[in-house]
């Protein structure tokens, strides 16, 4: 990703914080973490999120999805020791289409269809601003954005997103800044 | 408490969630807890809450303190052989003054001295909308709203309210309901 659309991304995620009415420091909005998966398709694929806290035992993050965009099929394994994350998203703005294991069908979807990257889950969870899903452990999941985008929080135990696990084995957890 | 001031505090508690813009559920607006330790001085000594999750892993809670309103000095031990509740609370709107153990003295808080309950730490945190303190296991803190009371967000371990030791032996974490 260049820089330009580093910052214009954030550019946008700070706007769905404002409009979300989610108040951050100045130094919070220097944080803000833009990630494509290295895949370059930030308007399709990615994530716009900032740490509020990443202690041993808990994390609490506020995370950003663009209208459309998708945050790729993963999940959270056992690391150093400890039980796989388990994560509870809770709509704050927007609108998200959220997939977890179960009965469901990809044709059934209510979320477009990611074309760039691989899902096989299709349990359709979809959260409005006020309503919340649990995510336990080890549990397959990807989520998209709405039509106007999405702001959620994600209360978790510790955030090891360093050992998370993709279906698409193209994808890693990180953006390259280019330029 | 009787049902009346049960539910002008409840009110009163929905009407700063929404000046904060934070969005709940009807169910959740039901749910909001209204705490006076049964000192029944509500608009000095007090808590408003809705719990979002409390698992056994990640709880995280909504709170919220009408101006002057103090939270009692307490600290969260260790219970069921877990480590004792760690927190960290983030202030979405107002202004919360947080007293916890370190260097600082009765005379120099900016926080109204409680007349109503006991307390004995005088390390001052002020929080304001964007800022936030992480609280270890087993610390003495109480806190108080400001001027225009506060709403603040708290991400935590699991929540064992029943077993907070408070520093005023008169307490206790429940509300009488009369009436």
């Amino acid at each position: 990703m260049t820089k330009e659309r580093l910052q214009a991304q954030t550019d946008k995620a700070l706007a769905m914080y404002e409009r979300a009415g989610i108040v951050l420091t100045s130094e919070e909005k220097k944080a803000i973490e833009v990630v494509d998966f290295t895949l370059g398709k930030i308007d399709r694929v990615g994530l716009q999120l900032l740490v509020y806290v990443n202690t041993d035992r808990v994390c609490a993050k506020e995370m950003v999805l663009t209208p459309g965009q998708t945050c790729p099929e993963h999940k959270h394994i056992p690391t150093n020791g400890m039980p796989g994350k388990e994560e509870t998203f809770r709509c704050r703005f927007g609108e998200v289409y959220l997939y977890v294991e179960g009965p469901g069908k990809a044709e059934d979807i209510h979320a477009r269809l990611p074309e760039d990257t691989v899902v096989s889950v299709f349990h359709e969870i979809i959260l409005h601003p006020g309503e919340q899903y649990t995510i336990p452990p080890e549990t397959w999941h990807w989520f998209q954005g709405g039509s106007e985008g999405a702001v959620v929080s994600e209360f978790s135990t510790h955030s090891t997103d360093e050992t998370d696990i993709f279906t698409d084995p193209a994808l890693v957890r990180t953006t390259i800044v280019e330029g």
